[in-house]
């Protein structure tokens, strides 16, 4: 599947790469988060993590533990954000699998999403819904 | 290193587990970003992405893919985030490696951080800042 990554992949898009291997692709965001915002791609083109092979998610996972560690270290970030959204739905753009390595600053501003309590032992029905499901 | 979720793997603490094998522990967050968010750890203790070994960063990354799965279909979400927060700067809360698993649903309100696009050049200045840490 055509996306820009395999573009950015192949050379025909320019990026400012960060790490190259036989399998895995790291290169700089452009519209970064935080300056250091680094995404993560299988050279091996699937849409986002539900329809990708196991192999890959394994050596993506330890290539982005890497970039993570020389994030931290290069842009002197307070922590590091790894997260992965899967269909349009989350938040999605380029559906071509990616895992965003985002540095984080003391005063950057960036808010967590907020959760609220389960009620009424609701939480069984989900957690029973989920366990069929596996 | 005792936390939460090492009481929440051993029984001590009580919780709506999802999934369990030698390695991995995947259990309902009480406080969910939405209904069915599930937060998968490794039993053998580490703080965070940085300080974990390769073989435990691969047997998650699979588990959390599972869960992701079995997430979007037992809630009928039209998405699903995979989240990883590392250091308190980063929003970490417990200091025990997990894997956030949420469920999106149309019209939950949750937004994502909007980037803001380098000037100047600055992505060469950054990109090999990161490389020499590699």
């Amino acid at each position: 599947m055509d996306t820009i990554f395999s573009k950015i992949i192949s050379g025909e898009i320019p990026c400012e790469k960060i790490y190259e291997d036989d399998h895995v692709f790291a290169f700089l965001d452009i519209i970064p988060t935080n300056p250091g915002h680094t995404l993560v791609v299988p050279k091996k083109w699937s849409s986002d993590l539900l329809d990708t092979d196991e192999e890959t998610l394994k050596r993506l996972i330890v290539v982005v533990q890497k970039i993570a560690k020389a994030v931290m270290e290069a842009t002197g970030a307070v922590g590091v954000n790894v997260a992965q959204n899967n269909r349009e739905g989350a938040g999605q753009k380029v559906f071509h699998l990616h895992f965003h390595v985002i540095p984080r600053f003391e005063g950057d501003g960036y808010e967590h999403w907020h959760g609220k309590p389960y009620e009424n032992g609701e939480e069984k029905l989900v957690g029973e819904k989920i366990r069929k499901m596996l």
